[in-house]
C-alpha cells in the first residue's frame, strides 16, 4: 500500500498551536506492507533532503505507526519504506507528513479501527521525537485534510473549520537553517494581558472570517503580536517579503510553523504566483535561494495512492 | 424621543474583552430631547437602584452623548432623562446600556449620521467614565445587538457572530457588591503562554460553534483559563453554582462581565429556566439574595421605542 500525506502550514499567524491548514503539494510517500514479525520496521528511505533515521525507535514515522498498532493490533507488523518529496527542518510540517502516511498506512493495513481524527495522537508521538515535544498543529491538517481547529490539547480535541475553497497559497522556502532549538528559544514564556487580548481578537476574526467567508475579516486576522515578532528575526528580509506579498494582494504573510518558510495566504492561484514571486525576490536580495509552492488548501489530507 | 438599550453580557466565558452579547431584558431607557443650547444636560434620573451623577461631566450617558455630539453635531444641544431599569455594578452592562441608549439617541435626532457600528467608540467614552477604561465589549453588543466580537481595539473593529437562534441565557444577579477596583486588582498583568494557548483553542472553538450552529463545540469551548480562575473566588458559591447549571443542561456558566452575576447559556428557555433556578438556589444556601433574568440573545440592540 502506497500513501500521500501533506505539508501543512501551522500557525497560520495568530493561532500559535492550534491553527493548521494542509496543501495540495508537497507531501511524502510511505509505502506499508504487513509483515509475520511484530513490530515496526524501514526497509528503506529515499530523500534528497538530508539523511533519516532508520532505527524505528527514533523515525517519526516508525513511532507514529508503532503507537498506533500498539494500541489497535498489538500482534500485527509493519515494513516501511519512506519517500521523502519535501524538505526537511522547513517549517513545511516535513516530519509531521512522515508520521501522519506512516499512521495513515498502518490504519488502512489494520482495517480502518478508528477514524481518521483518532489518528492524530498517535502521529503527535512520531512529532516529538522529530521536535521534542508533541505538537498536533501539523499532523492535525496531514491526516484529516482542510484548516484545523486543535480547539484543546488536555483532552485532545480536533475539529475542521469551514474555509472559502478560492483560497490559495505560497509558501516560500528559503534556503537557510533555523535550529528548532533557536526557535523555541526566542519563545517568551509569559504574554503580557494586553498583548493576549490584541491575539484573542484575531484568533476569533479569523475563525469568524473563515466560517463566513469573508477576505477582509480573515486579512486583517491574519496578525500574529505574540510569536511573529519574536521568530521573524531569524529570517532575513522578513518584513519586507512580507510587505511585498501584501501589496502584491495577499490577505496575510507570515511564518509557515516555526519558519524558515513564509506562507502568504491569498484569493486566487493568480495572486498567491504574484506574492510568492515578490517573496522569493526579497530572498534573492539577499543572496538566499528559495523554492516556491504554490497550492489550495487540500481538503483531503493522507490517501491512498494505490 | 425614547429608546432602549439593553444589557449584555461580556468576556462570555473565554472571551475577554472581546466578546459579548445582548439581552432581551433587562434594559435602560433614556428620553431625549433636542434643547437651543448646546451641549448635553441630564434633566431628570429615575432609578430604584442607587443614585447617579447628574454632573454631565461624570454621567456615562451625557459623556457618549456629547461625544457624539462633539463629531457630528457640534452646535446641537440635548436633553436627556434616564430611567435606570437594571441594577449598578451588575456585571450586567449597566453603564453600557445607558452610555448607548444615550447615543442612539442621540444619533436618532442628529439624523441618523453614520452607521450603528460607528456609534461604539463614542459609548466607550461612557463606559470610561464610569469604570475607569474604555472598553467595548459590552456598548458593542448593547448597541448593535447579537453576538458581537471586539476583533481590534486599535484600531476598534467590531463584528456580528452569527449565532443558533434557540440559545437562551440565564443571567443571576446576587445582592453582593463587588468594586470593579478589586474585580481589576486580581487580574494577572502576565499570561503564562500555555495558559494564552488553551484559551486561543477555546475561542476558536466558541466562535466555531457560533458560526456552524454546533452546541457541544460551544460547550465544550465555554471555558476561561485565565480570568475566571481569578475572579470568581469574589464570588460566594461560584463554582457549585457553576456546577449545578451545567448540570441542569446548560452549555456553559461563567461570570458576567466582571460579575458578581453569572450567566448560563443554555439551548432553550426551559433549560435556561432550570439553570437559573439552581445558579439561585446555590446562592440562596450561601444567605444571599439573588434576581434571575432569562432571556435570549437580542438581535437588534438599541432601538427607538416611542
Amino acid at each position: 500500500m502506497k500513501v500521500f500525506a501533506p505539508a501543512t502550514v501551522a500557525n497560520v499567524a495568530c493561532g500559535f498551536d492550534i491553527l493548521g491548514f494542509a496543501l495540495d503539494r508537497p507531501g511524502d510517500t510511505v509505502r506499508a506492507r504487513l509483515s509475520s514479525e511484530p513490530g515496526v520496521t524501514i526497509e528503506k528511505i529515499t530523500s534528497q533532503f538530508g539523511d533519516l533515521p532508520f532505527d524505528p525507535a527514533k523515525n517519526t514515522a516508525s513511532v507514529a505507526a508503532a503507537a498506533f498498532l500498539e494500541r489497535y493490533k498489538p500482534g500485527l507488523g509493519l515494513v516501511l519504506e519512506i519517500e521523502k518529496q519535501m524538505p526537511i527542518g522547513s517549517g513545511l510540517g516535513s516530519s509531521a507528513a512522515s508520521a501522519a502516511a506512516a499512521v495513515f498506512a498502518a490504519h488502512q493495513l489494520a482495517g480502518e479501527p478508528c477514524s481518521k481524527a483518532d489518528l492524530v495522537e498517535f502521529a503527535m508521538l512520531g512529532e516529538a521525537v522529530a521536535c521534542g515535544s508533541a505538537h498536533a498543529d501539523n499532523v492535525a491538517p496531514s491526516i484529516i485534510g482542510g484548516f484545523t481547529l486543535i480547539r484543546s490539547y488536555d483532552p485532545l480535541h480536533v475539529l475542521s473549520i469551514p474555509y472559502p475553497n478560492h483560497l490559495r497559497t505560497a509558501v516560500v522556502h528559503p534556503e537557510i537553517e533555523i535550529r528548532t532549538e533557536d526557535a523555541r528559544k526566542v519563545l517568551k514564556r509569559n504574554v503580557p494581558l494586553h498583548q493576549a487580548i490584541a491575539q484573542f481578537g484575531n484568533i476569533a476574526g479569523l475563525v469568524l472570517g473563515l466560517c463566513t467567508s469573508d477576505s477582509s475579516v480573515i486579512a486583517t486576522s491574519l496578525d500574529d503580536v505574540i510569536i511573529e515578532p519574536e521568530r521573524s528575526v531569524l529570517i532575513p528580509g522578513f518584513m519586507k517579503a512580507k510587505v511585498a506579498a501584501i501589496e502584491a494582494g495577499a490577505l496575510g504573510c507570515s511564518l509557515s510553523g516555526s519558519g524558515p518558510s513564509i506562507f502568504a495566504l491569498c484569493e486566487s492561484e493568480e495572486i498567491a504566483i504574484a506574492a510568492g514571486k515578490q517573496i522569493a525576490a526579497v530572498f534573492q536580495e539577499q543572496g538566499i535561494a528559495s523554492t516556491t509552492y504554490i497550492s489550495g488548501i487540500n481538503n483531503q489530507g493522507a490517501k491512498v495512492l494505490d
